[in-house]
């Protein structure tokens, strides 16, 4: 049975899920308690969350669930869910909202592939490929877009922070040079590696939406206002060139898959078109979740006064671990970040390979992630010398004994590395 | 904001989504009560059924929810839940399933846009629509195609039974020429007419879905083994070519979002990679429903014990509401079905025209769905003289008094425009 040209694209394994995959499968053959995974994207599991969602469910379970479940509902979200997104985000940011500025979906993912097929591929008179302003970012973009022009990552500018830090910095120069444009897509805070954006920078890419006449989408799935999962520099604007992408993932509901998405109805619209061709519309009793969650103010303060501080003292724990115990001869630096999922690591050496420590570690039953599949064509980024080859992602979502344990080892794997080169 | 090719299209509103919103706008201008709503797809409302799901969400929420929420899950679906449907099916009709063969997504719909998209619109060669063997069918299937070949209708053959009676057939030689197929579509019973597949017909479409190398998708939202609305002739098959598409939307819970498809590891394979690319995978506490209806047996059991009757007496009244009701000078006929969720009424006079009574019906508060916008392009059905403007279709998810009171106003309608003629 023959695949169209779009389901050749999107049958495809990306580089990432071959390795997602290979964990999976190597994860299953051994006892999975022997293996320290430091690959998934998972949030973690924060008993208080998980307390708190466990009664809103109760709750929603006892009062909602069948007039929820029951019924179709319309594409855009229930009505009682849409208003109480307007509500929260009108106090919360003064935006002018009205129904029209939003729509519910199932998941951000699903949001930002929508977005992607409304407003990137094929053209009546060009293919305008997603953009991402700055790589690396988030592997799953790579995967929304259905036509042959794909995503186009830009690489980043490098800059050095003290001893063992660094930060990228958004080329915009060369953001400005690329010829076709259809849709820029970016995460804030960035998944992999927790960076916030700067105000300049979001002005900067605003305007660049504007003079292109095309829409940003701003993934806020580790942010503002909630989870707070890393800290972020600029509040989420709202702006007749900008999607918002909002979800419950990060906080704690992964597994429901429900989001939701503030713009121009200009932009938001289409997605409503999309959605009751496509889906349909997000389970409604996980909309009632959301609802609940905005309503009752318990999403933010989770947020607040769990997540946030949850992730921060992680990544504190974490930024020791790797000071105390990588080889102290090796260039190593770490992606500045307040809070964050991940540790995005750079190994600035010749002897450094991505995919060599990924092998080495699954050997000694830890899993990282590659850095190299989350630079979108890392083979063309001759602005980077090697760096796209020479960084791995490690996951904090993990308990601090096995995180430990797993820097040790990786630690190991650095020496002999270097040792052997 | 210019939308790509595939958003333009994507991004309109069809013509039955346009009365869709009419009928939502209309109702909400007025008290709702006062409309008698012959127009949705919901489902009926049945105690029984409500009362199952809502003792399997209680449980859910106790022993599932906080482990299915809170992580991210395998695109195929939950293990748990992809081998209660192995286990199920394999029983159930002696298929040699493995997990390769089955999918779960968020919906019977979404399935069917994934494999729209997969095997359909432009392919390196050519452009290959998604083909429906018969219409009249479900609006819902023109709009998953998101290239400009869109979904091709053949038109049907049309048989009288008796006085008030007809019945359509596949026009298999139609069918065999048209000059490309990406994919072959069918609803089983379906939706409007409540038509049930003879065996012949469905051997005679695999054959041509093998002949062209397509998979067939059959979609069997209204039947079997779940939710039995209405009665089927033939069991689903398991075939090289063919994709099983079932829902627990008829089954009481189409606003939770949750379905699977059973088929060729070749044609769910890529299913299972595009959902990982878009949705990411279902609401999985909607999976873990879906898994304890089927392991319980409550499923099968609802719909044999309860929705089947229920629906099969419903149709009774609605027929004997018509012959006493609807002016016996003017030439109706309803499809032949066996219950079923809709009575698909054809006024065989050329002063009938589908639109016009929409109209009409409107002012007397009672909505109808036009028939014309499941014959995807009716203008073109040359074949059927007016047939494809003079059908309507009336929704029996209502209680009986509403029911009667709707079919007593579209009978007055009639005789006013019988006699205006």
């Amino acid at each position: 049975m023959q695949l169209s040209s779009r389901g050749l694209k999107m049958a495809r394994r990306s580089g990432v899920r071959a390795i997602l995959e290979d964990i999976a499968v190597a994860a299953r053959s051994g006892g999975s308690e022997e293996w320290i995974n430091l690959s998934p994207g998972n949030p973690a599991r924060i008993p208080d969350v998980e307390q708190v969602w466990q009664e809103l469910a109760e709750t929603a379970v006892a009062e909602s669930f069948t007039a929820a479940s029951s019924r179709y509902g319309p594409s855009r979200g229930m009505d009682r869910v849409v208003e109480a997104v307007v509500d929260h985000f009108s106090r919360r940011y003064g935006w002018p909202l009205t129904t029209e500025n939003v729509t519910v979906g199932p998941g951000g993912q699903m949001l930002c592939f929508v977005a992607a097929a409304l407003f990137a591929g094929d053209h009546a008179s060009a293919s305008r490929p997603v953009v991402l302003p700055s790589v690396p970012e988030y592997t799953g973009y790579q995967g929304l877009v259905q036509d042959s022009c794909g995503a186009v990552g830009v690489p980043p500018r490098i800059r050095l922070q003290g001893d063992r830090l660094f930060r990228y910095g958004i080329d915009m120069e060369r953001l400005r040079r690329l010829p076709e444009i259809g849709m820029l897509l970016i995460s804030n805070p960035s998944n992999p590696t927790g960076r916030a954006l700067e105000p300049a920078e979001l002005d900067h890419l605003i305007r660049v939406a504007e003079e292109r006449g095309v829409p940003l989408i701003i993934d806020h799935a580790y942010g503002e206002p909630f989870p707070r999962v890393a800290r972020t520099a600029v509040a989420p604007p709202f702006h007749a060139n900008v999607v918002n992408c909002f979800t419950l993932s990060k906080a704690g509901l992964p597994g429901e898959r429900v989001g939701f998405a503030i713009g121009p109805a200009e932009a938001i619209d289409p997605v409503v078109s999309f959605l009751s061709n496509s889906v349909l519309h997000a389970s409604q009793s996980a909309q009632c979740l959301l609802e609940s969650g905005l309503r009752s103010g318990r999403l933010e303060k989770l947020a607040d006064a769990v997540i946030r501080p949850y992730y921060a003292s992680k990544r504190r724990a974490a930024e020791q671990l790797l000071h105390e115990l990588l080889p102290p001869s090796v260039d190593w630096r770490l992606h500045t970040a307040d809070g964050g999922l991940f540790c995005w690591l750079w190994i600035n050496h010749d002897w450094f390979d991505d995919l060599v420590l990924y092998e080495r570690l699954k050997r000694r039953k830890v899993f990282v992630v590659p850095g190299r599949h989350f630079f979108v064509n890392p083979e063309d980024d001759g602005s980077l010398g090697g760096h796209a080859t020479r960084c791995v992602r490690l996951s904090l979502s993990v308990e601090e004994p096995d995180l430990a344990e797993g820097v040790r080892r990786l630690a190991e794997e650095l020496e002999v590395m270097s040792r052997a080169a």
